[in-house]
């Protein structure tokens, strides 16, 4: 008997992941029947998910084996209270790679000061040569799947890089601390700061007044995990004050960011509006139909969220 | 007898180089007296030199073993007459490595159209998703020891990238093409063309009207090589006409670029200073100490130039 699969992502993702998502079904050897609706909430197998999806309540869906998320954040599902399924995160090679893309760009756009040459087209012959990226200490707040891809991409390049979690981790040739007296080591040295946590309690305004007091003067911040990571009245205050010298934020307290936000205005932030990572249609189809081939075959899922963690 | 090394690159470098050079020559144990002029130009033994160095006439300089450019170009000083010594040109492991970060940083800038973000703080929220690299094909126009490392930084980061020599050349990891029908077959599907070639009479307006034709539209073009390779006005009307969709040059026939040059004003250039490399005084001092203590030894010179080839 077929499984059935219940993509409740939303009908907007539909036309992208509806071939994407039954040849990987197909490639897997799952007899599965793919469908954007469930008239029978008791017979589906499998949910596809992601934030914005068409499900607030789950409980009907007394057969449903896993709920398999499009996107690597799980905060807004995470506390549904009628999710009792097992539920995984996505952690798509190709969002790797975009993340890694999107960080190491901006963190050689700030090592370089091109903004200067893009945004004065003005005739002038200043010859700043900045550093080297080896004398360029960078922290990366967040140590998993993407931290860590950033974390290596940035040390290839010879940036210095220090990675810092809430708990200790050992990633092959980058340097871990964790704990608050480890933060505090960390950004006391950073001229870069990546911050690629997960969204839970224990991280809401990580970056607040005091911690950001921490770094050297004229501190590059680069956001692309998640807004209440920093604290925003904080960050401008900072950036107002010149202890930070320019923050690049891809991800927001609430999205899209509103026109009358002081972070559009500020010469001193970039916004841009959350593409550091996007799922890629084809190879997160792969991940989760391998999860359903994994459910199906009785063996232990990918990326399962842990509930009380929170990620 | 202690040798006579006769610093000639110009007043505005010696207070850089004077330290770095006396403990690097130090190191090597070569007996050696530095000095930033010449009274008998007889008694030189080496010279450093830079392409705006102090010495037009070389004819003076009878003992002299070597002429140490501290720039890897030498196109300025190759073909003066006067100059019967052997010429070394620069290969500064720090500034490939400026290299490496300057030509990775923009062309990542390119693949993620950062642009759009750093120039329009207005607000706005268009989540267009770039490819990955490894769907954005990359053009390394000259493979000597800078186009290597940017070409293998690249492919590190997924990139495909295909060289291009004007001879046939073998490296690690990289396809390489040469000849113009190898030009043309790199260039007919590269969106991204760095140019990093040496300037000779054969690279001259490499890149011209026709070749410029060969590419996709909407190609990027980074030059941090010579400006001399890219014919200007063709350059101009490709952006007019949308066929290059931008072009950030660091390199011009004439230095500084002049304030009334088209380049300035064209929302499709990003003049960067010619900064994407620049000698380091610390690695470079130890790259001529080492070239005197090798022909102290009687050992072979390091990046000596070819007189007939030009680099």
């Amino acid at each position: 008997m077929p499984v059935n699969v219940f993509f409740a992502a939303g009908p907007e993702h539909w036309p992208d992941y509806r071939i994407p998502l039954q040849n990987a079904l197909a490639a897997t050897g799952v007899d599965a029947v793919l469908a954007d609706r469930a008239e029978d909430p008791a017979a589906v197998d499998y949910i596809v998910y992601s934030p914005g999806g068409i499900i607030a309540d789950f409980t009907p869906f007394t057969r449903c084996k896993a709920v398999l998320n499009l996107w690597a954040g799980v905060e807004k599902i995470v506390g549904n209270a009628t999710l009792t399924q097992p539920l995984c995160r996505m952690v798509d090679p190709a969002m790797t790679e975009s993340m890694v893309e999107w960080v190491v760009g901006h963190a050689l756009r700030h090592h370089l000061g091109m903004d200067r040459d893009i945004r004065s087209p003005a005739p002038h012959w200043d010859q700043i040569s900045p550093p080297i990226a080896r004398e360029r200490p960078v922290a990366m707040l967040g140590m998993g799947a993407l931290g860590q891809a950033c974390a290596q991409a940035l040390a290839a390049l010879n940036f210095p890089v220090t990675g810092w979690s809430r708990t200790a981790k050992e990633v092959p040739g980058i340097p871990c601390l964790h704990g608050e007296a480890g933060l505090e080591a960390v950004l006391r040295q950073a001229q870069i700061v990546v911050t690629l946590l997960p969204r839970t309690a224990e991280t809401e305004n990580l970056l607040d007044a005091r911690r950001l007091g921490w770094l050297p003067r004229g501190a590059f911040i680069i956001n692309p995990g998640r807004g209440p990571l920093i604290d925003d009245d904080a960050l401008l205050a900072a950036l107002d004050a010149g202890q930070i010298a320019h923050a690049t934020l891809d991800v927001f307290r609430v999205e899209p960011l509103p026109p009358d936000h002081s972070f559009w205005a500020h010469s001193g932030v970039t916004v841009t509006p959350h593409v550091a990572a996007s799922t890629k249609p084809v190879t997160a189809a792969g991940v989760v139909a391998e999860n359903i081939r994994r459910a199906e075959a009785g063996e232990p899922l990918l990326y399962l969220v842990d509930r009380a963690r929170g990620y």
